[in-house]
Order: C-alpha cells, then sequence, then structure tokens
C-alpha cells in the first residue's frame, strides 16, 4: 500500500509499504482523511521531536524507528476485524484514538493512559499512520461514528484535546469562559464550551481568526488585545466578578498573564497550548487570588462523548476545516501553507 | 494603654495610646499572647510591605495610617461586649482572626473574603494589633476557644493559614503528602495533615527543623534534598505512583521542581509561601502530568474548624512554641532572633 513516510526534517516520502498485519483484537481501517496538527509541523520543518523517537532510536511501546508513517488525525472505513474483536464491524466509520501506551504505568492503572510515561502517538512513534491507504490499530481505539462524515470524523482527535481540557477545567453551562488564542484548539475549546453552554469571550489579534470565532458561532465576544482592553472587558461581563475559567490555547507569556487578570477568585486557569519558553508566574496573581492553574495533555476516554456531542449536532466541525488537498501536495499546499497562512487556515485535511 | 507601635524600617515604639472605642457589634479583648510571623519580620527589618500603608497613605478598610499598633497573631479574654453582640461574653478566651476587609467586593460576596481587593490585616494595615493591652474587634472575628492555653490560641493564626492551604488542596486520610520547607507553615502543614489522617513526608535542609519535624510527631519522614533523592523516596513511598498532593512552604525554585517531580498525574501542587522572586514553571512537568497548581492566601471560614481540631486534641501546639518574651525584649528576643536564627525557633509569643 502507498503511506507518506517521515524521514527527517523536511523529508516525507511516498512509499510503498506492507499492509499491517492484522493481530487477535485488531481492526483494519481503509483510511479517508487526515488533518495537520501543529506538531507535524513543527516536526516537519523542525525534525524529531518527542515523543517521535531520534534517528537511530526506537519508541518503546511500537519498537519502531525512522522512517514512520506520518499523520495522527485521522478517519476511515473498518474493513476487517481480527479475533475477539466485539462491538465493531466491517463498513463502520471510525475516528481513531491515536495512541499508544504502555498500559502498565501507574498513569495507566489510574486511567489517566494520556499521561502514560511511556505515551507515544500513532502517527509519530510508529504503529503506522493515517496518511496511508490503511491502518491496523487496537479495537479499543476504533471509535464507530455512525452517520457522522468521515471528514469530520477526521476533527474528533484535536476536537478532544480541546474537550478533554475544557472538561478538566471543570467549566459548566452559565459559566463566563476566556480563551486566550483562536487557533484550532482555542476553536475547537470554544465549539467545547458552547455545546456546554458557556458564554465564551475569546481574545486573538489575527483578523481572520476573530472572524473565523464569530463566524463559525463559537465565540459571543471577540475582543482583540491590540485594542481592547481584555481584561475590563471580561470584568465588565462578569459585573466586576472576573471569568470563571480561562483557557490558554496560545502558550504566551503575554496572554497568560491576561488570563490571570481576568479570572474570579479561585478561578480555574486551563493550559492546552504548549510553551516555546517555560513561563513565569506572577505569584502575587496566582497566590491572593487562590487561582487554580491546570495542565492538560491529549485525552483519555474523551472520544465517546466527544462523538456524541457531534451526533447530537451540539458542534459542527465543518467551518474548521478550510482546505481539502491530496497526499501528493501535502508539502506545499499543507505544512508550507500553514507555515506562511496560518491565521488564513483552521483544519486542512488530506486525502490519499 | 501601652501599645507596641510601628513607625518604620526598625522602628517600633511602646507608646501609651488610648482605648479603642467600643461599638455596637464588636468585642474588646484584654490581650494575652502574640505571636511573630515571617512577614512581621520582613516589615521591621525591610519597611512596609503591602497591605500595611506607605508612610503618608492609609488603608482603605481602616482609614489608618504609620504609626500603627503592629502584631497579627494573638489571643485573649473578652472583657466587654457592644450592643447588639451575641454568642460571646465578658471571661471567654478568644483567638482573633485579624482581617479588614470592605464586604462588598466581588471576592467577600463570594465568601472568599480572604482574597478582598481591599484586604487587611489587623496588626498590620490599622484596627490596632496583638501587642497592646487590649483590641477592640468586630465580634466575627473574635472565635471562642473555650478551655484551650491562650499562648496555643495565639497560634490559631499561623495554623489556620496552613489549615486553609491544606482544605483547599483535598488532601485527605490515606494521601500521601510531600511538604517542601519545615519553617512554622510547613509544620503547621503537617500538623493539620496528620489531624486529617494523611501520611506526611517533610523535605528540608535544617538539622534543628528536621528534628522538629520528627519530635513533634507530625511527619511520619523526613528527608533532607542535600543528602536524598526526595523524588525516589517519595516515589518509594508510593509505590511509583507518586504523592497526591505536595505543599510547597518553601517558595524556593528548586523545592518546587522538585514537588512537581515528586506528585502524581493529576496531583495538586498546592502553594502556600510567598515567592521573593517569581518562578517558572517547567509546563512539561506542568502539562504532561496534567498537575493542578493552586494559590492559598491566609484564611476564610476555617477559624472554627481549627479550634474544634485543637479542642478534639487532633493537634497539639505546644511543640511549636520555642520562645516566651516580654514585648520590651521584642527586638532583640523577637526579631533579631527569627533573623538569625530562623532554624532554632518556630514560633516566639510576645507577652505585653
Amino acid at each position: 500500500m502507498r503511506a507518506l513516510r517521515y524521514y527527517g526534517k523536511e523529508d516525507v516520502r511516498i512509499d510503498e509499504v506492507p499492509e499491517q498485519e492484522l493481530k487477535p483484537g485488531t481492526v483494519r481501517v481503509k483510511l479517508a482523511w487526515n488533518g495537520i496538527c501543529g506538531s507535524d509541523l513543527h516536526i516537519y520543518f523542525g525534525g524529531p521531536i518527542p515523543p517521535m523517537p531520534e534517528p537511530g532510536h526506537v519508541h518503546p511501546v511500537s519498537q519502531e524507528g525512522l522512517p514512520l508513517v506520518f499523520g495522527h488525525e485521522f478517519s476511515g472505513t473498518v474493513v476487517e476485524v481480527g479475533e475477539g474483536v466485539k462491538g465493531i464491524k466491517p463498513g463502520d466509520a471510525v475516528a481513531v484514538e491515536p495512541l499508544l501506551v504502555d498500559g502498565t504505568c501507574a498513569a495507566c492503572q489510574a486511567g489517566h493512559y494520556n499521561a502514560c510515561v511511556n505515551m507515544g502517538f500513532i502517527g509519530i512513534s510508529g504503529g503506522g499512520g493515517g496518511l496511508a491507504d490503511s491502518i491496523v490499530v487496537e479495537s479499543r481505539w476504533a471509535h464507530p461514528v455512525g452517520d457522522l462524515p468521515l471528514d469530520q470524523a477526521a476533527m474528533i482527535e484535536p476536537l478532544s484535546v480541546a474537550y478533554h481540557a475544557v472538561k478538566y477545567s471543570g467549566a459548566k453551562a452559565g459559566d463566563v469562559v476566556l480563551i486566550g488564542g483562536a487557533g484550532p484548539i482555542g476553536l475547537l475549546a470554544a465549539a467545547s464550551l458552547k455545546a456546554l453552554g458557556a458564554t465564551v469571550i475569546i481574545s486573538e489579534l489575527s483578523a481572520k481568526r476573530k472572524e473565523k470565532a464569530l463566524s463559525s458561532g463559537v465565540a459571543d465576544y471577540v475582543f482583540d488585545p491590540s485594542k481592547d482592553d481584555v481584561v475590563a472587558k471580561a470584568m465588565e461581563l462578569t459585573d466586576g466578578r472576573g471569568v470563571d475559567v480561562a483557557i490558554d490555547a496560545a502558550g504566551v507569556q503575554v496572554v497568560l498573564n491576561t488570563l490571570c487578570d481576568a479570572l474570579k477568585v479561585r478561578g480555574v486557569l486551563q493550559l492546552v497550548a504548549l510553551y516555546g519558553k517555560d513561563p513565569t508566574y506572577d505569584m502575587g496573581k496566582v497566590m491572593f487570588k487562590e487561582l487554580r492553574v491546570q495542565g492538560s495533555v491529549g485525552y483519555a476516554n474523551d472520544h465517546e462523548e466527544v462523538i456524541k456531542l457531534l451526533q447530537d449536532g451540539k458542534i459542527d466541525l465543518e467551518p474548521f476545516i478550510t482546505s481539502r488537498i491530496g497526499v501528493e501536495d501535502i508539502v506545499e499546499k499543507g505544512y508550507v501553507e500553514l507555515r506562511d497562512h496560518a491565521d488564513e487556515q483552521v483544519k486542512i485535511l488530506v486525502h490519499m
């Protein structure tokens, strides 16, 4: 079969590779769509970053090394099921939760497999990937999506990242939530929050992202920190109380400071963005408002809930699919486009 | 009456001042003991810091400026009650919750009066103080302590700081908790945790503080980060899981890092120490373990619970009273002693 494999910095190739073996407990999925993620960009332009193994090494769970099939946000149709597989059958449309976990560490045992000490991603750390004709995965990672279109199903992975963070934050109906940054994860967090019944405020500099936040219907208010006093606006919208929850989907020190200022006493600052440089916390703000700052990584036991929200029409992913391309165009129309025109795109989906 | 008043850096004087006026809703307390707090030291040797008003200014709640009666950890006996006061009578031994709050801000309205936007302390920001013959306070701040000795009652204030942080952390019976630092607040947090039924590990450099943590019975394990691998020890004691809660009672970057490393996935890092310099968070640790980092300040609605723990014998404060002095010796045997021999003292109590 064909597969896009990652060899190293700025080196991906469409190769002919053998199909993976169907083992007991696994399913074979004919792949439909694969979204491009920010971490794919970092890896494409910058070289391997964990949990991708370094050249010459293998990932502890997959036991595979470079070159590796690329792509971890993907959907497809089950074509074959292995021995002992229950609850899923050929013909089922699925979104894959692309995880490689050891299942034995303390985090896995506690149900937080997203924090597995050996955590890897299918499509980054081995185990095949979304940019191939097919993939074989353990059946527990293949989530049937019913009638959902397969292009939207490919976005269940990033939506689950955002939803997981929102759920951990404790945000609920009636809460006022400020999101810093309207990139893909910020927008999907907003969509999750709207689905829960929260009021969503977004702070974003880019005119095009602001427009998307409004036109997609996921933000109630969008402010521009270069023009608006975002903290004052947040205070105004909460009768001077401060927002209940803030979601950091930017990973930038100045945004972090704004979020801390806008939060109410005992408000939750939910982190979902990664930082290029570790930030400093103004401990006066954290201490004297008794803020709760929470990290979040990936997802664990979230896909079923996310799929239900989509099936119930609580979230519409269509506005966030901004481009559909073939795999042969992935460099120019995918990676380069996202690097150079990040604010014009939300999600670019790739078809084999 | 006599009162120790703070005039500025290294300038406190025993003055003759008028007694405060007994108004409706207030009680007059004949003062017994007053503990010296770390913030008293900072103010004595360094000059006014918030919420003490700058020279020439007044605190927004007390409307008073320097010189101000000093001391905010104190106990005494009610000698007179104002009109309308209920539930407290002359002869009652009390611990005073020494707060000045406006009662109208969003935090006060939400019950988090410790985070009042205009929060001040009696004994720092005006309203009299513990280092005087008597004080008049609103009756809601005077908590009857029953038969508790008045010297121990003077320590209810710092114990409430520690207990408030422990309670916010969510630590419960059976949890394993690592405390960074065995200064007064670290030790009192340990005492609160033992009272709740948690297993307490303390990391501390000072030999004398380590000894106190063990001899007072509030620590199950004490490790020295200069000799022991504290993270490895914590992992060993939790079967590799990591501690449930970590209490930062040190306010030092290297301790913060150790606590983050020792925490389990979704563990709580409860901050109670103040930082001289804002720390940097290793976001890899915060994100990939989904840690919860929580600020804590003062106390709110904690005194009754703390007094009950003392009355039930769940906490014994006697081991932490390391010196008793008269007010005339407060500089040499109080401030200077604590500055020069901090690790030999826990709490120095001052009598008028």
